[in-house]
């Protein structure tokens, strides 16, 4: 087994996918959200695993834009892990001696309260991700007065000393990520759930129309986000999770129902729903 | 009239605040975006313009997050602009001397294209705002082989040349900016919207029962999103844009209705349509 994930080393993602799959199936970094889910299709990896939302920001919007305009894609699992941040340096700093914190900007507002109460006066650097910046740290600043938010896995990777643990202001904060392959979950385990995708007609009420056949089926939703069609502004692809597999009877009528009323549907597929983190 | 804006001078934003009221009314920048809205109930400015939604990227989570949960707040009025890039020097630079490119992390996405056409290779830093970037480019890298990503009004504000410009992939990329004040517009124009945000019950179907109410009463819903409640993973709250005003009767009748079947229901306001950038 090869699961890909977005990299460099050490960031939640590839926590998520430890927690996943264990230690033992070979992780592969990809240098872009892209690389990593395309990996799937041209068979570099069995797996990726990617983001798809967070308790606090809500959803990914890079995930499901790409997943959304990608074929050959499914997905076979989703898994919840709580989200812990976590200052790291290069020195052993106090406090008072930290002058720049680099990190991935949702990092940095996530500890935002923690880091005015804490530090005295601070700039700020964005980074691509947690791990990067603890990896490149010298790119943002004199690791002297310079310290990053990132997870342990990376300070052990990268030779950071944690300066403060879990020093996020939400205590619940927690990201779902999904898993995808070349096929999903084909067989119903009893606790599964669905995610489609799908443009609705141009025409007034044609959303109502649809959701009012989950509703009818008595089919509950979990989940509904609007993504812009990238084509013309106010005009939006829709994201829905159900509870049910794609082979359950009352699902494949539900969703054949909704192929007829709309003008574009994706099944991205059918998995087991994941237990709370 | 004095209208508030996330500074610092030279963000798209400000464009838009010219755009809206013209070049006499006082600007004022504000450090962050709650600063900006804030700023409106305490008096500070008469009306503050915020981004809320981008064709490519979609809504502006941290905006609407913000309008979501502060009181005393109005929307009176829509714009959208175009989004140009432009790649601003401080130095008279070559592509092939370009090392580093900075700017807000979006415009370094809507750019992605045209930087890896142009330049060889290049490390990218994220920046607060495409302005910031601009104006305190020593932070972020040496004259010498650093550029920005900003606007006109930028390099002119900072005294940056303008290397290449509009140099974004997306030709048709636009930005729509809401203006809010302590009143919305209270009276109808014949072509308004309305902007609502509410929570549905918590059983199944209640989502699906509210947007009936729409399309019952032949009320046009031009936007749909969805936000995490920050409570519990998988609630979320909904806001919704609707053809025309709350003094409408079709639409008083509609939102009377929404309130009772919504747990929570906040009209933001009314206020006109605008024409497309």
């Amino acid at each position: 087994m090869r699961i890909g994930y977005l990299g460099p080393g050490g960031t939640f993602t590839e926590e998520a996918a430890i927690k996943w799959a264990g230690e033992r199936p070979k992780r592969i970094a990809f240098d872009t959200l892209k690389l990593v889910i395309m990996a799937v299709p041209q068979g570099e990896v069995d797996e990726s695993i990617v983001p798809i939302e967070n308790f606090l920001e809500g959803g990914v919007d890079s995930t499901s834009d790409t997943l959304i305009r990608l074929d050959g894609i499914k997905i076979r699992g989703e898994i919840t892990i709580p989200v812990k941040h976590n200052l790291i340096g290069f020195k052993k700093l106090n406090f008072s001696q930290i002058k720049k914190v680099v990190s991935k900007k949702e990092a940095i507002g996530q500890c935002q309260g923690w880091l005015e109460k804490k530090l005295r006066s601070f700039k700020v650097l964005y980074a691509e991700s947690t791990a990067e910046a603890v990896k490149e740290i010298e790119k943002y600043g004199d690791p002297e007065e310079t310290v990053v938010i990132g997870t342990i896995l990376a300070a052990k990777l990268y030779g950071g000393k944690i300066i403060a643990r879990n020093i996020q202001d939400h205590e619940d904060n927690a990201s779902r990520f999904v898993i995808i392959a070349k096929r999903d979950v084909g067989k119903p385990t009893g606790d599964d759930k669905t995610s489609i995708i799908f443009e609705v007609q141009d025409k007034p009420g044609s959303l109502v129309r649809i959701l009012e056949i989950f509703d009818v089926m008595e089919i509950n939703m979990t989940e509904i986000e609007s993504r812009p069609s990238k084509r013309k502004m106010g005009e939006y692809i829709f994201w829905v999770d159900i509870a049910g597999h794609r082979k359950e009877e009352k699902v494949k009528v539900a969703l054949e129902l909704v192929e007829r009323k709309s003008a574009f549907l994706k099944i991205l597929g059918s998995y087991p729903r994941s237990k709370e983190a």
